[in-house]
């Protein structure tokens, strides 16, 4: 059976289809094209670049635009087949995916060129509008989006740090103002004017181009320096503590509690669930990680925690979330395991059992085998499975 | 059964009574109020703004004043209902109320404006005067008292690092007036001068205006720079421990230790525990949350780890602590479910039992039953529930 | 029975004797003494004040030396009393305590004054030498002891960024030097001119009075300083690592294991400690904290986990360290409650276990009832205690 | 049996062989050596130092090329000895071991001297080049080590951090390029010129060469200021949470789960393991530490949790990893407990079980006697244990 075009294009723009070698070149493409733009629109404020390589420079720029263009056009066109999202009504799916904020960015970095042509805009507000395709670069960088979600994490604190690091500047800046006005006229003459010597010697930038210099004004200009440390740390304290909290969350542990919320074992004694829970080992994958590939020999159990992972088989997949488990799947339930691959769709928890410490846990506890047998038997004729199953089967990979 | 007048202003001013839109526009007004303040001291100073403009900057003063004076004795008025602190008596309550660092600065908000009337002041620090009320807004930010709340959890500590930075600054200035006195006696002449060399280099600001210009001088104020970083990196650090420590609270963990001391489980077989322990799930929710809304189809049980919830009804309300549990009150206890709002006094923990876990867990452990049974027995019979109850009865909702 | 002056004497000195008004007036003085005389070595350098003040100087450094020089005798004559470190012999005793790093302030603050009649030395270096004695103030600040304990518990990774910072700080003055020397000869002539841009930057203190000015030198320079920033967040993040550890023990955790270790529940059936370690609640002071004050009712048993305390009888004490207990002394053992005041010697973890709690246990673990009643018989008979009672018993308090 | 002269030279260069002096002599001429090169390349620049001291400099260069070359030599031959990589093949072994970055540094410290002679290169160029010498001290340095393994532990999120703010830094310099060009055109006409303001600021450098002059430009810089703090703190902060990690892996507790996965304990009954979790402390040692030497009464039995210990005999060595013990082996093994000497290979995380304890235990629960009783059994039968007694026999020590 024939994967839909649509399809196909969703995934490779996903980062999903990793196999073919075209992902890869569109995601090269795209990154280059952005490192292009951004060397661009900084070499040509460079005196006389502009006008020697004014060709190159517009080259960039329409073969930006077109590729852009298409891009977004085609996950447009092809976001309705997004498994994660509910983007599916042909119209209001669209609708609603074009005002995520990775889509606005990827209509933004090409509407300037386009509103040119319709509204006459300076050049220049122009040219620095390109920028803005700088941001498409997230997209591509995990490591941005994890520090995205650290500093989203402690937004409200971060907020708070703002708030009380303005409300510093603000009096500091008052004070000085009362104290610097009558011998600097020309850069205290007004709390605004303070405020630039404010902001420049509380962030410790101290460009040194205003400074008090009344004997009151120095000795306030250091205590509020030297008070100044504290507040202008909270940025940096509340983020590394989100760090902490974020690598603390990697570093999760086996506990009874956990093990015993693992759909399969609920309601096992306590005493089988601590064995158990002695046997398993915790594991940590980020999304898009890939966890069993085709082919691979496995020869564990992995019990999703948390998170969404994906089964890939040739043709289709099916979606595995916390609770359920995976792997060894030759000796649980239908599926062909030689055909699958699990990639996770999120970040990922999972506890895993090594194969010979479930034959012996299996047999130790007849209980526990025969509900994995049932899961097996249920999963055989589980639609999902089966039709997943049935499309490999028809196949004939 | 009509609820008090003085008691709604209470709730309203608290911020506890949201229903109605009277408290958002009353909260709304005084946090524009202090913006319009803050704005109007900053911008006064502009040059020609005060002539211009001074009718406006009197209006928000006059109005200013108006509304702060009568905000301020409406919460003297109405403190003595206060719940979570003893203001009852009418005057005595009512001092204690005036000492709070709130209360201080609701009063400093307008106190001299009317001080001018009856001793003069110069009219410029009456002008600063007015940033004091910035303070107020302290009241209105969850998130700068819980960045408050850290750094005074910190506040022995972060005292112990200005301590070692002033005695880092005090040696360096020394020597350094030792070094480069004679060279530059304008500017190191003194202790006193050369400290303000030692701060402004030290907190890393660096204006660049004293400088040492010896080979010494130079050499020595490079060894204090790096060692420095050392010194006035603890702020910072302590701070980001602070708050790694109120992150890492808010993760707390089920431990069988903590479901024993919730008095309903108290003395349960350790082995039933940690089945119950297994079952539940922790909960963290800030201060004014509403966890369960009037109407809403609750349908899980919440043991309270720490701190207070007040279990609103129509016309009137009950405190539960720590130890005690709330909703699917219906089945558990007199109260009728669909007229109570949970919301929180304080930053609570809570431990949340599902209610078909729960209907389990009471089948497998008849015992466990018979207490929920009894506590049921108790609250309606508890004057607390039963006035409580009786009052909305009468009331006819 | 009187206690001996020697011993009156250290106790004061060393706080722990708080009672009698005498201790706080010493602490007082001492501090008083230290802050005058940092107050004279700054003021003095003002101009005119040495001449003005001259006799108010002189009048503070005569004071202090006669009263530091008795502190100072009067330690080392009452060191030998001390009884968390061994300076029992009245010769080596005191010469183990005279190389403490204490001990060598305290001679260090009076030395150079009596130094200056017998070898004539440059009065500014003796005016200057005078600020050691503000090192003295450690010793009343446990927020600048715990400060350096966690510095020292760092100093090996802070050492390594000291090496990485010099190396970074090295590295990039000699590409400098390479880059800038024919355009700054005179600011970039040699590496060691060069060091003084590269501490001054990558520390973030910037001056200004010495930057690259050609292109490669800043497009360098920019670089140095963009990377700069990860070498130079180091001692930040390691003492805020350090920090994190310091306050993660405070909050230690009560578990089987530890409860386990406390030799009155050694060999206990599993189950039971599991039942034992819900009902104890973990409690963390400080060095110097009075936990039970003599006449106060207490109502449970302290177990001690880590630390030293000191069981404080009207003429005499006991210390007692971890996995023994003290609280609720009449019902276990011969010592009178109502006269015991029990102090940290040490920073502390105990566990707690509430009088009634115990009660309960007592009733339905009879093993635990008679472990704690053969402990009772045995301090009854032991001579620490009978002798601190019997000293009790004789002074017919 | 004598051990061969390529083992013993690899193991004095690999710090593993400390006694006999000639290891730590040898140390300490390389550490010398690297120390005097740094020193003499950035004195030489000092105006007439290089005429005056010019054949000292020469002389150090030439010593330090002959003992590095040597040393180079010396690391080449001995590698294939070394037990933790597999090197052992002569000549791909050998090319292996050349890649890795230590012997890179090793071959740079001394290649550009000899390519002197081949190819005509700057001199100037040359004498920068002696700094990458620097580099060698990182061998001798754990703390160094231990930083860089925390810096590469989070070098995603670094990448992330250092991704974000070159995106901060074009953003600000390209808007404050459009703000001020036309004011300054000297220093802000065009974006890399402005990128030097953008880089020097956002770093809180603020050499102060460069500043915003219009009140936009002020405005606009004051605003980028105070939020590049919260970027700018990224490096700090994850660096502090990667400590803070570091740190938290050193205070491992002893769980059942951790006890259960001891081969030794392997399917316990579960209140067997608690008790003997209950009696097991944690012990965590750096790399290259010596846990019990030869000769010393040692009374406790080591588990190894994690990471490789060397048992060293007189003239052998037999290796032991995770789930392997040792201490007490001439009660549990054929081992003479007498000749050795426990060093780790790499960190490690040990349980101690104290002889009495074991001796109780083994009492109590018999099944556990056995267990080591058959693992003594099979050392004495093993190969490895036996050769190296058989060894240790033969050579009478």
């Amino acid at each position: 059976m024939r994967i839909s075009t649509r399809l196909y294009v969703h995934e490779m723009l996903d980062g999903r289809r990793r196999h073919g070698g075209l992902f890869l070149a569109a995601d090269a493409v795209i990154c280059t094209l952005i490192l292009l733009n951004v060397a661009a629109v900084v070499l040509e404020t460079l005196p006389g670049w502009s006008d020697r390589y004014g060709n190159w420079f517009l080259g960039i720029e329409l073969v930006s635009v077109f590729i852009f263009s298409i891009e977004y056009l085609l996950r447009l066109w092809s976001c309705v087949e997004d498994r994660q999202h509910d983007y599916r009504h042909p119209v209001f799916g669209r609708l609603r995916y074009a005002v995520t904020p990775l889509a606005i960015i990827d209509l933004l970095a090409v509407l300037p060129f386009y509103l040119y042509f319709i509204i006459p805009v300076d050049l220049r507000i122009l040219r620095m509008a390109r920028l803005i395709r700088l941001l498409k670069i997230t997209r591509y960088s995990p490591a941005l989006r994890s520090l995205f979600a650290v500093i989203k994490g402690e937004s409200r604190s971060m907020l708070g740090a703002v708030m009380l690091m303005s409300i510093a500047v603000l009096l500091a800046s008052t004070f000085m103002y009362g104290l610097e006005r009558e011998a600097q006229p020309e850069v205290f003459g007004s709390i605004p004017q303070a405020m630039w010597w404010g902001i420049v010697t509380l962030t410790t930038v101290g460009y040194g181009d205003v400074t008090p210099i009344t004997p009151l004004g120095k000795v306030f200009g250091a205590l509020v320096t030297l008070f100044g440390i504290g507040i202008f740390a909270l940025p940096t304290a509340i983020l590394a503590a989100g760090f902490a909290r974020e690598l603390g969350k990697q570093d999760f542990v086996v506990t009874v509690a956990r093990v015993a919320k693992v759909p399969v074992f609920h309601g096992l004694d306590p005493v089988i669930l601590a064995e158990i829970a002695a046997l398993l080992t915790p594991m940590q994958v980020p999304n898009r990680y890939t966890v069993l590939r085709r082919g691979e020999e496995g020869s564990a159990l992995y019990f999703i925690i948390q998170g969404q992972v994906e089964v890939g088989l040739p043709h289709g997949a099916v979606d595995l979330g916390p609770g359920e488990f995976f792997g060894e799947m030759s000796l649980l339930s239908g599926l062909d395991r030689r055909n699958a691959t699990i990639t996770t769709l999120s970040d990922c928890q999972f506890l895993v059992l090594e194969a010979p410490d479930f034959q012996e846990l299996a047999k130790r506890v007849p209980e526990l085998r025969e509900r994995f047998d049932e899961v097996a038997r249920r999963r055989a004729a589980d639609n999902r499975f089966a039709s997943a199953a049935g499309k490999s089967a028809q196949s004939g990979d």
